[in-house]
């Protein structure tokens, strides 16, 4: 097991390390993501007992993106049961997903809810369950599973987002058509565009990474924030579906659960042992960060937390 | 070639054979047509000397629905270049379509302007041609090519269309997503739900392919309505996609151009030689009506229409 | 109608304009057809009446390759019934087959005789229908077609695609696995490879195309050779499917049944007017000869073949 | 952690549970499998300290089939490194294979060492590997792993194999022909039906099972079988390919790595934990053993095995 001496010192390596990757560019489809600084870099380990270790920007705050898939699909397990999930979205990877644009898998459901028609069927799940406190109360596990006070949007990326998301609109209107999402399709986009566009730092989501590598509890603490049930579901998804299409090599490769989001951030779970937060708007032909796909290798093979290596 | 005495016959035959299938049922996805009575049989061929022979309900009025795209795609046709419409629509069919919900081609268009997603490219484009007259300039050749005065829009109908219409709402974001459509997506449906709604009797399909059949001249007339190349390539089209994603069985039995639509009705053009309508609500797994499939296919070999044949 | 002095004064011209183009390479998965002379050029039309205009090296000698499907496929017409047909192969353009590397529909049947699946069924139904004899009996059809006392089979390339044909041998293990071939998977390859290694010119391809547009008629003459029936459906078959996957873009640009080989030839059928053979070597990624499907589109626009044109 | 009594009363409990199950049939592609009693249940579990733990039927010998796929993938991992055994088989889930027979990755390679086509280009490596000793040198590596002194082929179903392996052989010409095999293609699928004909019993598997459970040591000893990165690698692509299609639903509901065999085998490895051999001939539609992937199930969720679950 990694004391926090080791982690800081790996840490330090993994950061220069890719810190010298310069590939790929920040997300373009909207001006709020291109306008970043793309050298941006932040990485924050939260271990088991709730020791934070920083490099670079890891305070520096950015919307959340698709790691809000997590949170949200957190947010549902909560409240309702697995058959009630089971009849809006599946648990599978699309597979290599090039020949079809909006791809619904054989019972016309999502395919899971790491992709966004399935997290669209999941923000519809959490309207019914929670009605007109539907923001309300999602926000507020949000905000304790990233262990802050409250969390808040960013009104410009929501706004630009709600504009733009013509594909999520075609998503969100099948879905309608299959008889997936309950409400009106545009205030199910607008709560989920709401939650892509949460503020956090690679602190909140090392925090949020930490929790679930404890499996519920607070790291450091006997709280208890989620039950062990859900975390374990969570966590199976991400694994399997959480890196984009390349379930098979990701898992080969670093073997941790994982999110990462369009806007440059990478969130990693080291199960009983840390939570992973990276930041770095450069991101690859995915989606991904590249230099936080890469610190999740380096830090996989560096701390030994491939879940299949037997350490 | 058929003399009029020779069509008569044959009719009556294929009429009474036809009549005998009771297969399918009228399409549910709207109540307005499904209040249908199933029963209804009407069918009426035009010969290129104008004769029209009729038999059954060939006056009862029914909403054209899908057969409206190969008025469309003649519109487009008349009043854009190919280079253009290429930009947005293809004309490959395409091919059997189990694995995704709206597929595009590799070009990110529409496969061809006899689906859904290819009509409503279609209709953008007939909106950027004719500005705040797309409406009315459209109908007036719908009206000109069906051989009447004007043409009726079924209200309720269309109202139901609107309401209902979420997996072309879909399709219509998608497009809009990828650039392919340049109007606001609500007016664009519109439109094109207006013209899936447009009140029609076999005679007057019969008379539409007849006009077809003579590659654009009136029948019994020499007045040409329609350029003969913006012909040719409507009946290609109709050729290689009208008949849904089985082509190829279609192009083997029966060998002429034509397009179905949901409502029951079939449009079938030998070219040279007549225009066919028919009209039965009860519709198969595909949509397409079960006696009007059968009776193309009677008609195709009593008549040795079949373009191949040598006749 | 194009008289014998137009057909002389439109080949001149698409024979200079098609010379001009200088894409593509003789196909190289065979030393034989890679060592070809690249440049070689030869078109020959067969008119209705059996005149025969020629251009360029249309005596050239070349293994037919693809185009023995249509021969075999007229043979299997010629001595089985649709259903016994209908069993083993399909009527179906196969679609735009990037994702899967032996297509079989979804009775696990080949697509269409088209494609080397098909024609490998065929192939074996061929041997079922004629026993030992199946070779003879079939370069019989074959030659008569061809227009030739007898026909030879290039023994190099047969060896050579004998030697090769790994891809061909997994097609033939499959169609065995599925019960769709009955004899040995190697003594149907070597009849298939024979069908394709034999010797033909322009002329005889044009003579063959002759045939087929009288629908079975010799060129000039009342005699039979063929069954009108099983003419319309080898036309429909190589109308829907033989220019490759890009069946709707043929029809609609071209509009005539054709069959391409990856020698270099071409085979097209203008229904009612005359056969036309091109061999040029240079082929495009789909195999086909590059000068030979631009002179087919020329000459189909020039002499108005177009079958849907209204001419 | 469980202890030997708690394992006791678990399997117990287990056994009667899946007993129940009496869905499926055997395996009917060739009479030996076919003919064998049904009803057969055997089941062991191998704990970490080399304890073993039976019910039913566990000494009843049977043909590993594709669970060979493991030990082969293991032995190609012990003497070949990444790069030269990327260049022939990728580590990535297939995707739901509905549309296509043999299906190859972008890069024309198998998807797997998991499903056929992977394993019999792994098969090829190892004759590369180890040339005419490859049968003997393989067949010492599984009988090292199996815990046995040597193991035996079962003759008669490799002949049955040999003879009826359409389905394999067009995959290995299909490799050949992408150059992904270099040996002929029936000594590669003679060694390759080999492998699947070797005899085991539960308890083989459950011994295998818990040397891969210890990362490479043999259980209850410090003895190492295989290297630590092996066993990693191995345990990866079992967990993400081991399952058939369905890799999503197995991550999230039992969170193993396994390898089901169409004899009615089940490979169930729990790290750290233990090893579990299953089998029971009944089959489900996909070719896992009925009663296995219940027993998998049961065993995960009564001893706290998913490895997500923070036990």
């Amino acid at each position: 097991m990694s004391g926090p001496d080791e982690i800081e010192q790996v840490l330090t390596e993994v950061f220069d390390e890719a810190s010298r990757a310069t590939d790929g560019e920040p997300a373009s489809y909207i001006p709020e993501l291109s306008a970043v600084d793309p050298d941006l870099f932040g990485l924050s380990i939260c271990d088991a007992d709730g020791n934070m270790t920083r490099r670079g920007d890891a305070d520096h705050a950015f919307t959340i993106q698709s790691v809000s898939k997590v949170l949200s699909h957190l947010c549902v397990l909560a409240c309702l049961d697995d058959d009630t999930i089971a009849e809006r979205v599946g648990v599978e990877p699309t597979g290599e997903d090039y020949d079809s644009i909006i791809k619904l898998d054989h019972h016309k459901r999502p395919f899971n809810p790491m992709v966004n028609a399935g997290a669209i069927a999941v923000t519809d799940l959490l309207m019914s369950a929670h009605g007109e406190k539907a923001l309300e109360k999602t926000l507020a596990v949000y905000a304790r599973l990233l262990g802050r006070e409250n969390v808040e949007i960013d009104d410009a990326v929501f706004q630009s987002e709600q504009r733009t998301g013509e594909r999520n609109r075609a998503i969100a209107h099948l879905l309608k058509n299959f008889g997936l999402i309950d409400h009106p399709v545009e205030d199910v986009l607008a709560l989920y565009f709401k939650h892509c566009s949460v503020r956090v730092t690679t602190q909140d989501l090392a925090r949020l990474g930490a929790v679930l590598a404890r499996h519920g509890r607070a790291p450091g603490s006997d709280e208890v924030l989620l039950d062990t049930e859900c975390v374990r579901k969570a966590l199976s998804v991400m694994f399997s579906c959480g890196m984009y299409n390349y379930a098979g090599q990701w898992i080969y490769e670093v073997g941790l659960p994982a999110k990462s989001g369009v806007s440059g951030c990478v969130l990693i779970v080291a199960p009983g042992r840390m939570g992973v937060g990276v930041y770095s708007p450069r991101v690859d032909a995915r989606g991904s960060s590249v230099r936080g796909v890469l610190a999740g290798r380096l830090l996989s093979e560096r701390l030994n937390l491939h879940l299949l290596s037997g350490a």
